[in-house]
C-alpha cells in the first residue's frame, strides 16, 4: 500500500504555513500553566491515567456529556484507528462521502478492508442511497476540503439507514461550525462523534482527541486502544484548554472572522469559494488549473493545501492570521 | 474479549508503588530544559515531525544506528501494536514465551489472530521447538516477571528458526541488562528490537519508545503509524533525555546498586528471588501463598504486582529509591 501523505510541516520560520488548518492563535494561556505544574512532582517518571479520568470529567463538565461516554485518543487519528480496528473485520466494509478526507481510506487498507465511497451531491449534501454491509461509515463534519456541513436530520437519516452499523462523525472542525452532533447522540445511538484538539485548542503538536458515544461500547473500544495512549502533559493540557471557554470563543471568533475577510477577498481573485464553516477554505477556478498556483505560491515560501480527488482539484487555504492572510493575498494578486 | 489489565496507578503521595517498574530517579534535567524550550514559539499548535527526524538522528548517535532504521511510537506499547497490525492477518498466530508479559495474547486479540505460548526451561532460556506458521513472535529480554535475559546465540538461534517472520526482541529493560540486540541486528534481517523510555530514561507519564529494524521495513511500518503519532514534547524530551549518557549511567548504576541489595534481603526473608537483570526482582515462596503477602502490603500502602499465570504466581517488585526499599521490606519484616 502507498500510505497516507500528511500535509507537509516544515520548519521554516519563514514559511507561511497554511497547508494543515493549524490554529493560527496559540493555545490558551491556561495550557501552558498546567503543562508548568506537570513538570513538578513524579509526573513524567510515572505512568499517566490509561482512561484520562481527570480529563473526562472536566471535558463532560463543559460538554454537558457523561464522562464515561469519552475515549482518549492519541491526537483524533488514534480515536479513527481504534474505531476502525473495534468494528472492522479484515475483508469488511469501510465507508465515506467523497471527496472527503483521504486518510480514511488509508486506515482501510491497513485494517486490510475494503473502502468504498459516495459521491456528495454537487452542493455537498449526502446522497439519498448508501451500499449496504458497511462495518463503519465515517462522516466528516464540517467536511474537509470543502468546508461544508449536512444537517442534523440528514445525519439522522444516514445513521438510521446504517444502523446498527455506527456512523462515526468526524468533528474535527465542528467548534467553527453553527451545530455539531453532540445533541444527536440521546436518541441516535450508533452515532459515535470525534474532536480534536489540533484545530479550535491549537494544540497540534501535543497530539490529543476523543471520541463521545455510549458508555458500554467506550468500555469495550478501551479494550482496543493501547492502556496509556495519552500522556500526562497532553491530558493535562487538554483538561485545561477546554476548560478555558473564554479564550476559545476569543480564538474562534477571531478565525471567523478572518474566514469571512478571506472568501470575499479569494472570491474578488476570480475563486469559487465554497462556504466555510471550518477553519479552511475550498478554492477553485474555472478559468486556470490551480496547481500551478500552489506551486508557484510554494515556491514564495506560501503553503496550501493542493487536493486532487480523480482529477476534481483545488487548493484548501487554512484560515491564518491577519498577517498570514495578507501575505498569501498579496502573493496571489501578484501570481493572478 | 477481556482486554489487558494495565498495573494499577494510584495517585497517592502516601503509597509506595513498586507495580509497574517506574524508575524511582526523575528523568535528566535536560529533559525538563528541552521541554521549557519547546513550550515557546508555535511549537504547541503546530504539528510535530511525522517521522521524528530530529529524535531519529540524536538516537542514531548515542546507539551507533542508521537513524533510517529507527520507527517512533507513542510508547513502546505503540511500536508493538503497529508491528502486529503490519505482520498479523485475521486468524493469523502471535507467538510469545510462557510466563511472560501478558500484553502480547491481548495484541492477538484485538487482531482476531491466535496466540500460542511455548514455555521457558526451568531455568528461564528458550525452548528448543517453537511450532511452526508463527506470523511474529515476541520475545521479552530480559522478561517480564522474570528479570532473567537469554543469550545472543539463542536469539540468533530462534531468529533463524523463525525466519523469514520476525522475531520481536522487546528491549523495555535491556538498558538494566549486560547486552542488548543491536549488536546482532546487522546480521539477523528478520530481528526488529523494541525500546521504551517508560524504565530506563524514567519518561513513562510522556509515552515513548522506538524500534529498531532494516531501513526499508521501517519505511513499510511508517504507513502503518499514525501520521503523527509521537508529540513534539515527548520528542524533544526522549532525545534530550537519551543524548545525556552520564546522567543515564549514574541512574543505571543506583538502580543496580538497590537491585543487589534487594536480592540479598528478600533471599534473606525467604523469597526465592529470580536472579535480575532488570529494574525488578521476580519472587516466589516454596513454604507459604504470595497473595496475601500482596493484599497486605497493599492495605499497608507498598504496592507490589502480583502475577498468576495459571497456577505458577509470585510477586513482581519494582526497583525503587532507597527509602522505598527501606518500607517495603520493613512492611515484608512484619507480615512475615
Amino acid at each position: 500500500m502507498a500510505g497516507y501523505v500528511p500535509g507537509e510541516q516544515i520548519n521554516d520560520p519563514d514559511v507561511v504555513k497554511l497547508n494543515t488548518n493549524e490554529n493560527p492563535y496559540p493555545p490558551s494561556p491556561r495550557v501552558f500553566e498546567a503543562i508548568q505544574s506537570a513538570l513538578t512532582g513524579d509526573r513524567l517518571r510515572k505512568y499517566p491515567q490509561p482512561t484520562g479520568d481527570d480529563f473526562r470529567r472536566a471535558a463532560g463538565r463543559v460538554l454537558n456529556v457523561d464522562p464515561e461516554s469519552i475515549l482518549i485518543g492519541n491526537g483524533s487519528d488514534d480515536v479513527l484507528t481504534i474505531l476502525t480496528r473495534a468494528f472492522v473485520p479484515e475483508g469488511g466494509l469501510v465507508l465515506a462521502p467523497t471527496p472527503s478526507y483521504i486518510l480514511y481510506k488509508s486506515l482501510a487498507e491497513i485494517q486490510g478492508a475494503r473502502f468504498e465511497t459516495v459521491p456528495f451531491t454537487p452542493d455537498w449534501q449526502l446522497a439519498d442511497r448508501w451500499p449496504a454491509g458497511g462495518h463503519i461509515t465515517f462522516l466528516p463534519n464540517p467536511n474537509s476540503p470543502s468546508g461544508t456541513v449536512v444537517s442534523p436530520a440528514a445525519v439522522e437519516r444516514l445513521a438510521a439507514a446504517l444502523a446498527p452499523a455506527p456512523l462515526v462523525l468526524d468533528e474535527a472542525y465542528a467548534d467553527f461550525a453553527d451545530w455539531n452532533g453532540l445533541e444527536l447522540l440521546a436518541r441516535v445511538p450508533n452515532l459515535i462523534v470525534t474532536r480534536t484538539f489540533s484545530k479550535s485548542y491549537a494544540l497540534a503538536g501535543l497530539r490529543f482527541g476523543f471520541a463521545v458515544a455510549a458508555p458500554a461500547l467506550v468500555r469495550e473500544l478501551v479494550k482496543v486502544k493501547d492502556s496509556y495512549n495519552c500522556d500526562v502533559l497532553s491530558l493535562t493540557a487538554a483538561a485545561a484548554a477546554i476548560t478555558d471557554q473564554d479564550y476559545f470563543r476569543e480564538v474562534r471568533a477571531k478565525v471567523l472572522a478572518t474566514r469571512a475577510r478571506l472568501t470575499a477577498e479569494l472570491t474578488g481573485l476570480g475563486f469559487e469559494v465554497t462556504p466555510s464553516r471550518a477553519n479552511f477554505l475550498w478554492c477553485r477556478r474555472a478559468d486556470r488549473p490551480v496547481k500551478p498556483v500552489y506551486e508557484e505560491l510554494k515556491r514564495r515560501k506560501v503553503l496550501v493545501r493542493y487536493m486532487n480527488y480523480d482529477g476534481y482539484d483545488g487548493l484548501r487555504v487554512s484560515v491564518g492570521s491577519d498577517a498570514e492572510t495578507d501575505r498569501l493575498l498579496a502573493d496571489l494578486r501578484s501570481i493572478l
